[in-house]
């Protein structure tokens, strides 16, 4: 089977945590408890979609998947609730100084679009590890990129101009409802 | 590890495919599916999560994982937008007469508590297999029962007099949303 772009990542944290590639990950999931915690927003990483093939049982109460495979996913990491509105966003590392297209997938894109157009809140966050520079770019905008390019990776100047950068504070490490607040409840 | 409860339904679904367990799981995803080609809603069953500690790399390409175990899931289920509405939900099949709460875990119920509180639609489908009934019942139903009893379990009556009963048809086999568009979207 084919490797999904950015699963490998996904069972890195569990096998090697804390390499390079999870920063954003963990900056992230870090930020969305600091978010639970503070009754602030409801926001979850969902599992690595995987399919099973064959469970062990060392016994009644145990079970052992003995053989798995990653699937592609079929929506974005990321959703949850924030002041009655749905989220939903991906987040993606590149070492890059521009993001390479091919680390989102087709049909995620047409779950952000799905998304919008039932009235939630979708967007990116995209990481430029070698700069540690991380931008929320907004779904609209993403897509805006997309009908009008065809290139294969939107250069870092188009998150720069329309996207919003993201400082990294010590908590919450990656503020990204602050933007949603000036975007879209500003003056409430 | 102890075996969560639930879980071993979710990875038979892949295993087994369409064992009688998985009934509701099936009609709620052709549901979904149901909603999501015709632009009603996008709602998605998370993957089952789990923890993987060993996998083997065939070739590059490819990933199999070789040791994994589940994990009690911190959320429930099913989550999406809805009308501009975000919807969250646990669905579980029991052959008793009664709903043994043992089938919900405590932070599934807090999820809940936390989605209703950020203005979440949050809420149970539950169906009693032996009487092929599925209710809907509401989070804050849910939630005043388990306030006002000590019982372990909550009985089918409570259902039929505070939930709402799922007529399952051709398609959509199971559709909830016609129970949150009376709920909430009536007059609209």
């Amino acid at each position: 089977m084919k490797y999904p772009t950015g699963v490998k990542k996904n069972h890195q944290k569990e096998v090697y945590h804390g390499n390079r590639g999870m920063a954003l990950e963990d900056d992230i999931n870090t930020t969305n408890e600091y978010y639970l915690q503070n009754n602030i927003a409801v926001i979850h990483k969902k599992p690595t979609p995987i399919t099973i093939k064959k469970v062990d049982y060392p016994s009644r109460l145990e079970a052992v998947i003995r053989e798995a495979y990653f699937k592609i996913p079929s929506t974005t990491d990321y959703n949850g609730i924030y002041k009655g509105k749905y989220i939903d966003f991906e987040a993606k590392e590149t070492r890059h100084s521009y993001f390479p297209l091919a680390n989102i997938h087709k049909h995620q894109i047409e779950h952000l679009k799905k998304i919008i157009k039932h009235g939630g809140i979708g967007f990116i966050i995209v990481r430029f590890s070698a700069l540690s520079e991380t931008y929320y770019l907004g779904a609209n905008e993403l897509f805006t990129f997309l009908e009008n390019s065809t290139r294969k990776s939107i250069p870092k100047e188009y998150f720069s101009e329309y996207g919003h950068l993201l400082k990294e504070k010590y908590s919450p490490r990656l503020d990204y409802l602050a933007i949603i607040d000036k975007i879209y409840f500003e003056g409430e």
